[in-house]
């Protein structure tokens, strides 16, 4: 009889001070030693080097509750900064968060399309260059760049799995190329690598759109369809960081045949692709959404993008079009609240930015059959920042690896590499 | 922003000295300092306090490595029991457990059937008194019982949510009665409460069913569908101990109506009472089973057991009817190895012990084209326990409240409560 296995209760006792100081805001050492259970010379030593570091300042005093008035300890949030990049086929989204989270720049540009991997590598170093002078933080405040893409992390540090298997048809000319290494040469900074809809729930989760929801997804549609997890509080990533294949949630056991190699999944009946595919063998959709016989848009999402809009502004068969898509989606997400006890549901990612509105209703209806065995309901929501979400997630990424303890909650499948003196290594 | 809550590093040290030697087998106390981080002074006091309770014992010593040899510490297995019952419509399984998971004794009594819950709760305390005597187990040494049945665990510590929702169609008189204080009262015991497809995956969990995985999932079947599910190495249940509603799993958006208000749930079209169902509609069928017109069996699980003898003895009628019902059920398990980044399925329940064989090779072939980004495959099993598995599970539930640590991996949802002086409180 085996069991489960022997846990070792060592953590980080600096993480967790810091992590107690950002999700307290502000706290004093006494609070911090409610908080942490750790000793008052413990909490008197590590907060000394959190200050000497400058990464906690004091802020004032608490109230006077009879005795001497407590000084108050907060996160110095301008101290350091994250780079979010989420690369994808038809756009590059960035975000620059301060130690905080707090989003304090973001830009959009151009997508990987059918460049070159060297070529779109080099220009995200340019890009990101970009966004940190466009902000005047300096370099050394940067803690690092957190890369997220459709399809998993790979043992080189890439996307995708084994060749032509992992990745979606747009992504294929990925597959193989050392990702992680390549950005860090170019950029000289630190990369963590994540999935888009794992980090979209990071996201989600580090700007509290999941609310105090431990069990949450994010169901995100870009150019396909996926979900990030939330699990016991924490971004879920799985053993192999292949979680939320939500895309792949068969919906019609005799359904049209996926690139995946299954039938009936979500993504081959109702993906944006297979949205797209429709509205262009359908002439009078077609030119309803302005869709020209041989003039494409640079991507999917950018087709998908147009027909929202046709569909925002009451065109019948665009309309008709995303709700039959809707309803299928829906039907997957009630499959994924019945397996993971979902309280919340945030719709996020690039192609609901655009549909959401008309989503939002189906997919919420579809789960009021939701099961749950009655006891509670799921909470649907639009994303605040679903155009952004797997940009902030990314940048969490960088931020997690610095405050968030070990072993609270599972670790992201890429830590942030030892390239230069780590802040954490630093400390002594 | 508020991103993850601050954790607070308090586990309970006692819990963690128990867990380290139950998962070592034997261990001195310098192996316990390198297994918990703990000084020799703590696991100095810490062992002492737990051979006075009789919890553990010495046990010969370790090969020399130069020095003095070193006591090695083992559990004391039979210093305590603990109770598992698996409550179904159509049998009742009970399972001895000592304090290491080994079953000692296990015996299946008639099921629940469409007596009254009073009556049902009496029988069980014969049941487990029986039980107990039958191998001179003295009654100060039993931990507590675990109880485990179809549907969630209510707040009034009873079966199932609101009247007529949480429950399926065989268990329905048992929403609202207090069935976990009931058992307290005539059995004197501490009454842990679970869900059977949970404390499944909990059975295989502690009996090693799942080797070293740490995502993996029991694939239960009794009268319904169901699965538990083990994420991060640990059960997992959700914030309202419904996770892993397997049955509600769609597989055909357009499929038949399920008894839970949805449409096309794979336990509407492949479950154990649908196939039933079909036998007894198709008099060859029927007839080849020995299913009698107006006779019928106590229960849907014996049903399906004499299909699954039919089909064993190659009655291609039967046959045909299971085959279909694990393809249905084999894409189900897709969408959860999908969503799950699943790396062990375990086929268990009672309808599994006698179908396993048919359903193996199907659902292997459906998972065959299981996601997961082709970076690994999923390894199916039968379980070896699959009659016995939740009632194993049900008693874990007790030894688990004893031996893992809190924190470590998510808790019950009923801890045991305090009727009695418990260990953990009189280990000062």
């Amino acid at each position: 009889m085996s069991g489960p296995a022997a846990s070792k209760p060592q953590v980080s006792s600096r993480s967790v001070v810091l992590d107690a100081i950002r999700a307290a805001g502000t706290i004093s050492r006494v609070g911090l030693i409610r908080a942490t259970g750790f000793t008052a010379p413990t909490i008197s030593t590590l907060v000394r080097k959190l200050i000497n570091e400058d990464l906690v300042v004091e802020t004032g005093h608490a109230k006077s509750t009879g005795g001497k008035r407590r000084v108050l300890l907060q996160l110095n949030h301008a101290s350091r900064y994250a780079v979010g990049v989420h690369l994808d086929h038809g756009v590059i989204t960035y975000a620059l968060t301060n130690l905080g989270g707090t989003v304090v720049a973001r830009i959009s540009r151009p997508g990987a399309g059918a460049q070159e991997p060297a070529v779109v590598v080099a220009r995200i170093a340019t890009e990101i260059a970009a966004l940190i002078d466009g902000v005047g933080v300096e370099r050394d405040r940067i803690l690092g760049v957190g890369l997220v893409f459709p399809g998993p992390v790979n043992a080189t540090r890439g996307m995708g799995g084994p060749p032509d298997v992992g990745l979606a048809p747009a992504m294929r000319q990925w597959n193989g190329f050392p990702l992680g290494a390549a950005l860090e040469q170019v950029t000289a900074l630190p990369v963590a690598l994540d999935n888009d809809a794992t980090a979209a729930a990071s996201g989600e989760h580090w700007t509290g759109g999941f609310g105090t929801a431990t069990s949450a997804a994010a169901l995100y549609m870009g150019t396909g369809i996926g979900a990030g997890l939330v699990v016991n509080g924490s971004t879920y990533r799985g053993p192999s960081g292949n979680v939320g294949e939500l895309g792949h949630v068969c919906v019609s056991a005799d359904g049209p045949r996926c690139w995946c190699g299954a039938r009936g999944c979500v993504e081959a009946l109702a993906g944006p692709a297979a949205v797209v595919a429709a509205a262009r063998s359908e002439p009078a959709t077609a030119r309803a959404v302005g869709f020209t016989p041989g003039v494409r848009r640079p991507s999917v999402v950018a087709d998908f993008a147009a027909i929202s809009r046709a569909a925002r502004r009451g065109e019948p068969h665009a309309l008709a079009l995303l709700e039959r898509s809707a309803r299928h989606v829906g039907v997957a997400a009630r499959t994924l609240a019945n397996l993971m006890d979902l309280e919340v549901l945030v719709l996020t990612g690039p192609s609901l930015a655009t549909a959401g509105s008309v989503y939002l209703p189906i997919v919420r209806h579809e789960l009021r059959a939701c099961f749950a065995r009655g006891t509670h309901t799921v909470d649907v929501r639009l994303s605040r920042s679903a155009a952004t979400a797997s940009a902030i997630g990314a940048a969490a990424l960088v931020l997690e690896s610095e405050l968030v303890p070990p072993g609270h909650g599972p670790r992201p499948p890429e830590q942030v590499p030892g390239r230069r003196v780590r802040l954490t290594e630093s400390a002594g």
